[in-house]
């Protein structure tokens, strides 16, 4: 991109800059969420004309229920088409009195824009709609053909934009896709995840009378709900964290030589751990900085989310409990699959005696990973350089979990991750929000990366 | 005691029955929660005047901070001293809406007076009341010294009570005791209890960081409060029911001869829990119905009272808790302690690496038995067969538990029960209620036994 066109970005980003923070302003300001359905219709209708106006034809599926925005731009010559996928839906607001402005009233104090959503997902949203506006400004056009994949059950599994992605893989056919999140890390230095761990998440659920006892009277012959769900957890891991499910481990790959390259460049989190949990002794012992990384991300685990059983008031009582219960979340590397997981735990559950537990499979997705050679994953760590004037760290894989295996089994596409992320944003807490400076470092980033990717020839340096 | 003596004790206790109602009424209607401390003194105040007004001497103690009654007769010849064991305090009343009459305004319907400690247990302590009332009606004085010892804190652990009954041993001196509960079976048929099993209770407490995490974060490398108490809980009990604890059956004695004897007596319970509780497979196979009540009775137990850990609402969470809990209680059998269980429970569980979970006692007391050759159980038993018209059936132990073990202990002296208890009557749960019916009968018991007990050469039979 040559230095003066560059430039014209820069301007058009920050004079369009006050529009970019209405226009999210008025996006956050819409509630929508997934898990009560609140203001989810609305958002839809509002994401679709934010789409239209910009010259988007759009349609609305409904996947799962729920409105999936699917918006296409075709350019009139160019062969190359990038898809951003995005979520309209957001979190519960959780406790409100820990908000230090309403959630859905968003406020610019400090420097930041703060309400649910501001980042996760509305202000990458936003931020690259931002980008596309200022090229448009500069050039007089988009610069490749465009597809944006919005969905409104993200926070709540994905499940239909699972189920719609592989029914319509030539709706949504294209070369590259940007991701729907990605951001900074505590020094502001940019990060590029290049894939996701899968996630199978379950319910196991007991009873065992059709009603609580007194402990004096059962305690020593009828079946305890507790117990029993205690002896199956206990099955299921032992002491030393290693999961008992047979063949549990099968398809777990191990890291590659190229992993423990890039994993040698990604700084330690475990001082930062140790502060922000309160961590006296990691489960593993890291010889460096790499192995802990890779000790954190490249292996499967299974996570006891909450226990429920009898009473758990203050002090004691004498209760025999008729019905137990766990969340339990398995988190996958490649090449594991949840429904492979969900089968064997099932058979040995079965297996252990324990076919008395019920089994709820509150879904989940397959782990997948993009090539970190893939020429796109070039393009977006150089503009990202550019962009915030340092070096991005690339992680081979998040620990956390998303729906990216279906863009990169079913569309066979570069999936990388770039925007207005940055630690300490409240995701999924009280007072979310972005980052202004980082807003406006992320949308130049986007422009000049989608600027490029439709530009092969344009210069790759300032 | 003679036949004409014997009918004007009926005449006088069924002349007194309104008044009996009235006062019973009156005590139910004051309420003394004990968990939550209303009403305890005002209740306190109301049972003193009750023992008052009757000729007795009180004092009132204070015991872990709650007033303790002692109530004491001196008989100017008789040199035999009855004890009767009771508490004013009364279980929480729990959800209001499943009440058909508000739990403390006591209303008579259907043959019953339904208030929160219709039977637990001040219908107990005023059916005893009701019984000296005839005794003295018809003769003219009580038959013996009598003592009442009242408590507080009896729904809360007797811990006030099982520390002043050693220090007390002088003013407590007697010889028999009547215990605070007693009553009959579903067919009403007269019990005798003639033991209780201790009680352990605990909770196991842990945190192990120092706020939740993400399971993506997480799951891998940071300690999960989950599966450490689920591996702590399944290192106590194995899944054969077997508590892995060394040293907990150290002290445990097998059933006596005679205590098969008396369990070949005792009616199987087990098509009743079937059906109560919808118990499937009981977690041992009984050869006999007196096998089945030693198995249930005889051995010690630990159960799970409750589980509390993470998120436990509708669908999935990935959260990584970092806190869990869990209460537990274990049942003990002669000549097992609760303060040997604590100790070696908490070796244990430091022996197993798990010195990280935080112990709270939640107090307990030993298990206690009176031996079934002694005359007053022969007494207790050959006049409630009088008073019911039926034999009564002798439990050499009862599964439940309570503070029996220092009055066998430091005062010596036999303990049976006798009273209105009945099930279906709600003891602790909503709708509490006595049947007149058997209040009434139960008067008349212990009108007989008193008397009987205070006059040696009364005749045994009508």
């Amino acid at each position: 991109m040559p230095t003066d066109q560059y430039s014209q970005l820069l301007s058009a980003i920050t004079a369009a800059f006050p529009a970019t923070l209405v226009e999210l302003a008025e996006l956050c300001g819409q509630p929508s969420v997934s898990a009560s359905g609140w203001g989810i219709p609305e958002c839809a209708d509002l994401v679709s004309r934010m789409l239209r106006k910009r010259g988007f034809a759009v349609q609305v599926f409904t996947a799962n229920g729920v409105p999936l925005i699917f918006g296409e731009y075709r350019h009139p010559t160019s062969s190359k088409t990038l898809l951003c996928y995005h979520h309209y839906d957001v979190q519960p607001e959780g406790d409100l009195s820990l908000w230090q402005s309403p959630p859905f009233e968003p406020q610019v104090r400090n420097g930041a824009l703060y309400a649910r959503g501001a980042l996760d997902d509305k202000g990458q949203l936003v931020s690259r709609l931002a980008a596309l506006d200022a090229i448009k400004a500069v050039t007089g056009s988009y610069p490749c053909n465009l597809k944006f994949l919005i969905e409104g059950e993200e926070e709540t599994g994905s499940t239909g934009l699972q189920a719609f992605l592989p029914e319509h893989t030539d709706l949504l056919k294209a070369d590259a896709c940007i991701w729907e999140f990605g951001g900074v890390n505590s020094q502001d230095t940019p990060l590029q995840f290049l894939g996701l761990r899968g996630i199978a998440c379950f319910e196991l659920r007991l009873k065992a009378l059709t009603r609580d006892a007194h402990s004096g009277l059962g305690g020593a012959i009828f079946p305890n709900a507790a117990w029993r769900l205690t002896w199956a957890l206990a099955s299921l891991k032992d002491r030393f964290e290693r999961v008992q499910i047979p063949g549990f481990y099968d398809n777990v790959r191990l890291p590659s030589a190229l992993d423990w390259q890039m994993a040698a460049e990604i700084p330690s989190q475990r001082d930062y751990y140790r502060q922000m949990f309160g961590v006296q002794d990691f489960l593993r012992a890291a010889q460096s900085p790499a192995e802990a990384y890779l000790q954190e991300v490249f292996e499967p685990t299974c996570t006891i989310n909450g226990l429920n059983s009898g009473y758990q008031g203050p002090g004691s009582m004498t209760v025999l409990p008729a019905v137990a219960s766990a969340k339990l979340d398995f988190r996958l590397v490649p090449d594991q699959m949840p429904a492979e997981i969900a089968q064997k735990l099932r058979a040995y559950l079965d297996a252990q005696g324990f076919d008395d537990i019920e089994l709820l499979d509150w879904g989940g997705a397959p782990p997948g990973r993009t090539d970190p050679n893939h020429p796109f994953v070039k393009l977006a760590v150089e503009t990202a350089e550019q962009a915030y004037g340092k070096k991005p760290i690339i992680y081979p894989m998040n620990g956390a979990s998303g729906p990216n295996y279906v863009f990169l089994k079913y569309l066979n596409l570069p999936v990388i991750t770039a925007g207005v992320g940055h630690p300490g944003g409240g995701v999924h807490g009280p007072n979310e929000h972005v980052r202004l400076d980082l807003l406006e470092i992320a949308i130049r980033h986007l422009a000049l990366l989608i600027f490029r990717f439709g530009n092969d020839n344009a210069p790759t340096r300032l």
